[in-house]
């Protein structure tokens, strides 16, 4: 883990980081905070590890709850070079949007496509941050990722046992039941409930699916990008809740 | 609006009430609360005023936000006289229950005897609360009730324009679908994903009755009784967050 850059804040740190290939961003309370709780966060398809939605929620995470938030670019995306097999990908669905076409088929294509590489990736980053004094081998691990970062943090918590805690959702397909089956850990799972990307029947199986004993369904009104403002502090609440840290003040 | 007992603890003073033949209960902040916010709140099938899982939800509201909330036993419970149809309403679904047999439809028609009376009853006393000098006419005014408290709060919140945001859940039935789209408040709505006696599709339908632009349905893992205690405090923050409140401290 090489550390490249490091800014500061409104009480975060923030510090670019590479493991091998992967480009990533270390959010973490400028107060200093020794192992407490690392949450991995996945950003959206097409998005970035620095994103405005990633970036807004790693600091409420962190001046919320004083825990460390780890963001890494998906392959091909942010920072990441564009494989030809990917191109083809980002193609195919870039034309069905065009011609109105559904997306569900491709969107499962890509997030296959991503997984295969983004597991590993995410897994190795871990190692490394464990290594880190400030956070430590012992510290509870949390997941938060939505749509694509579903598509990927669901096979990815199904497989990685150090995941105590993961927020999914505003994705649903069959090709995750399998996975979710596997997940045992507390879950908050969103979705909109009018959503005009993925489908409402989908996404509740894709609920039903997890076999946490432990799990929570938030559905809102409204669109596939309108989620409430408001989510953002009931995440904080629930890893809060599951890592026995005080949340933020809710309003 | 006759006062007829006191009691103080824990930052909460309780006054036992009575409104034409109606016996409730307000809570209020010991430190004096004027023109807050007022909640009202109705118990499950078989409660009461003063079942634990209302008491403990009030003093939660009160000390956490500062409202006042007011609790009625609902006709044939509580304090209150049963009626002979009511009694036989309530031979009818202790049969049932005792032959195994779905509850639902009985259950539609218990709600429906009760929601002709409590309606008004619930009217009145809000007419009278609002006369309080520590209420007034011009604080907003919460619902909160699951169960059979849906089954009367939905009717009501249709009809009571003073209502400005409601809870409602763990209850779903066709009966109550009409009513529903016509209420366009806030509505937080609880399910319970492994509900014994409420159909899951058919709570999921009464969520997706409501027309208000802000919903959400939280559906929590676990049978019909499990809901989890964090939901309180979820309840507490929705109508903080409405009524310009601070919220309680999560955990």
């Amino acid at each position: 883990m090489h550390f490249t850059a490091e800014t500061s804040s409104n009480g975060v740190v923030e510090r670019d980081f590479t493991v091998g290939e992967v480009p990533g961003v270390l959010f973490s309370p400028a107060s200093g905070a020794d192992h407490a709780p690392l949450v991995l966060m996945a950003h959206a398809g097409g998005q970035h590890k620095r994103a405005p939605g990633i970036v807004g929620r790693a600091h409420h995470f962190v001046t919320g709850c004083g825990f460390h938030v780890a963001a890494i670019d998906a392959p091909g995306h942010g920072d990441r070079p564009r494989t030809a097999e990917f191109e083809q990908h980002v193609a195919v669905l870039r034309q069905a949007q065009a011609a109105g076409e559904p997306i569900g088929p491709i969107v499962v294509g890509v997030h296959t496509y991503l997984t295969e590489r983004a597991v590993p990736e995410w897994r190795a980053t871990l190692d490394a941050l464990q290594e880190l004094p400030q956070i430590g081998a012992d510290g509870p691990i949390g997941f938060w990722g939505i749509m694509q970062g579903t598509g990927i943090g669901v096979p990815l918590t199904a497989v990685e046992p150090r995941i105590a805690a993961a927020v999914f959702g505003v994705l649903g397909h069959e090709s995750l039941t399998e996975a979710a089956g596997r997940i045992t850990v507390p879950v908050e799972f969103l979705l909109q409930w009018d959503d005009e990307l993925v489908d409402r029947q989908s996404g509740l199986a894709l609920f039903d699916a997890f076999a946490s004993k432990e799990k929570t369904l938030h559905a809102n009104a409204g669109g596939h990008g309108e989620m409430p403002r408001f989510e953002v502090d009931s995440a904080t609440r629930f890893f809060a809740r599951h890592f026995g840290r005080v949340g933020t003040s809710p309003a």
